[in-house]
């Protein structure tokens, strides 16, 4: 019998509970033994709830348990989470997480206190919800030179730039629509700014490169400024608006960026819509593999934390190695990386805009004749900012992937 | 030092020597250790090759060679390539693999063995080349009860599918394109005929189910009744003709089945266009999960090939579990499992079609006077089958995909 603790009984808590009750038969066989909860720390009560017995409010109850061999933090958060996930490594228990935030801080320091207390820190769940994109990058795409790691990471922004896809709807308007729904929350900055899907790239770029890349070092561009002409723009080029994290591992360096991209038509990126999320590797051998799903939500989340709770369990007390060492690592290559950019001027600064631009650029028209809209030939962010700042104010920038 | 036996210098094998040679730094930095080509099995002579010195032409030489620790199996077929696998893993060298038809005919029988001698049988790259999804079969979504597998699995078909959909050509005008260009062999039938996804879906079903499924007793249909006209009234419908590979468990009964389906636009498997592969994985807690990539080629193969390799080597001489046991599962659903039909008949028997299927139709109008097309409502298999009989000949019929 392996026993299973869980930090946090919120939505992702319940659904682990839910996830290894009502699924106790297969993932038994998968394991090879039952797998059981036996406690679940919150400072709440829950009267009338199912497992209300087994709540307790004392993190101790489950670190000095000798009988809880794994936790489930799904806690949310880096104070509290981060305290109590060492707590429970130091005590041997292999901890399954669901929080990127914690992950993308103090990741390979807790990677390293569970090698050393002969257990395993594991992390599926923190990037990408129900998609395996941590396991495959660890374990499938093991013969390849990764070029690449790019996804749509966000689920709340993707809804957003969906709706205003196919509705025309201004941000504002759908912004709303979304909180209403419980797609975005009250404080949707995190979303609409980008930083989580930062923290997320910050994740995964550190799974690749095997040493730290630090979320607050990624430029992050949210989709804050995403207007409906700009998706007007967008639909006229065969493109669609999407929020992407990218790692990328060109000749001229490495580098990772948050931001909006229009994406071509014919990129596997550009039909995933709506609430879904999806992670596109290019490896120099693979070419490129597409891995889709519930980036969130609760039994999609639920479901990747157990899938690490049914590994650990099989681990049998072993420690599961992760390449991901506690060193940072600079990607040097942002300024220098080249795209085509697409910029929108008034249509007094259009002679500037050339100007600026040496005259390489390529009008695009929507109709809208109090504005100038062009592409840019391939230049690197360098570059693009100079020439950018030459122009004057621009309307609106977005980068073009292909 | 991890050395390496290579059975078979064709197109996957020269491709496994070609990612273990040039991802020489990134494969031993996942192993931990060099990893190296040795030997190569094949009966002809490469004059100029690179690594014609490491050609062997008798199997003793590379599985009585002690220093040997795993081999790639790239041959193919299912007499030598059996052969030779018994003796690889008898002297206790794992094996990795591509070879479909010997995991669909021998699987579970090789894994027994491999584990009866300490080593490991793999062989991710036998379904969807360089999409790992055995290893996500066996390894991720370990905590869900695996409703459906649905998948294009099969390249060239859906190659000569996208170009029939896209330029409304004609089955055998594609075909001869295909052929031309090398996506079709000159000998097409076990693609479109759909038996090479039988292959594929049973490897993948026998994976989730733990037990053998015989590829021989998966109803199989393929595509070459498909014609233009199929095309148009798919089109007309929003939907396009893609040749899916299917597990499902239902209520009323797992089954498997290989057939072209009508696939609505908004499922995922939509999208996927040309060679490229994609397989639709759906838990009960998961929700969907769509990995998708290059089915075949010779380096996305490879690819999988060596991340077998990588695991093996990292197992450090210990076998590696898997849950498929030789013993057979019959699949008893397929007959009760229901659907929604569509058929088209000569305009003739307009009414005794809308006879046999009890007035229950729905008509689909692509323009086709001489000939009469509809939906039928949710059918079982055993009474769509019944009802077709009783109609009289029908051009073409096929599956919906919601």
């Amino acid at each position: 019998m392996i026993n299973v603790g869980v930090f946090g009984y919120g939505t992702v808590g319940s659904g682990v509970v839910e996830v290894l009750t009502k699924n106790a038969e297969v993932i038994k066989k998968n394991v090879g033994d039952d797998v059981k909860v036996k406690a679940i720390l919150d400072l709440r009560e829950f009267p009338g709830d199912p497992f209300e017995k087994l709540v307790v409010h004392e993190v101790e109850e489950i670190v000095n348990d000798p009988e809880i061999d794994i936790v489930c933090e799904t806690m949310g958060g880096a104070t509290y989470a981060y305290k109590y996930t060492k707590m429970a490594l130091e005590a041997g228990k292999s901890v399954c997480t669901s929080n990127k935030e914690l992950v993308a801080l103090h990741g390979p320091e807790l990677i390293a206190l569970a090698k050393a207390h002969n257990c395993s820190y594991k992390f599926e769940a923190s990037t990408g919800g129900g998609i395996p994109i941590i396991r495959a990058l660890e374990s499938s795409v093991t013969a390849d030179h990764i070029l690449s790691v790019v996804g749509i990471v966000n689920g709340t922004t993707n809804y957003m730039l969906t709706k205003m896809t196919y509705e025309g709807s201004d941000f504002d308007e759908v912004l709303k629509e979304a909180q209403a729904l419980g797609y975005a929350e009250l404080h949707p900055e995190a979303d609409i700014e980008g930083h989580d899907a930062a923290r997320k790239i910050a994740i995964l770029a550190s799974v690749v490169c095997g040493k730290t890349v630090d979320f607050a070092k990624v430029p992050t561009e949210g989709i804050t400024n995403i207007t409906a002409r700009d998706i007007k723009y967008a639909d006229k080029l065969n493109m669609k608006i999407k929020l992407l994290a990218k790692y990328e591992d060109r000749p001229t360096g490495a580098f990772a960026l948050v931001a909006p991209y229009l994406v071509k038509k014919g990129n596997p990126l550009y039909n995933v819509d709506d609430v879904y999320n999806a992670i596109l590797v290019r490896g120099n051998m693979l070419d490129d593999a597409m891995f889709m799903g519930r980036g969130a939500g609760k039994l999609p989340t639920a479901s990747a934390v157990c899938g690490d709770v049914v590994e650990c369990a099989k681990s049998n007390g072993k420690h599961i190695p992760c390449n991901w060492v506690d060193e940072e690592i600079n990607l040097p290559g942002y300024k220098a990386s080249k795209k085509v950019f697409f910029v929108r001027v008034g249509a007094e600064l259009k002679q500037d805009a050339i100007d600026a631009f040496d005259g390489e650029v390529t009008e695009v028209d929507a109709g809208y004749f109090d504005e100038y809209a062009f592409m840019t030939t391939e230049l690197s962010e360098a570059d693009f900012a100079s020439k950018k700042a030459k122009m004057g104010t621009c309307l609106n920038y977005l980068r073009v992937e292909k």
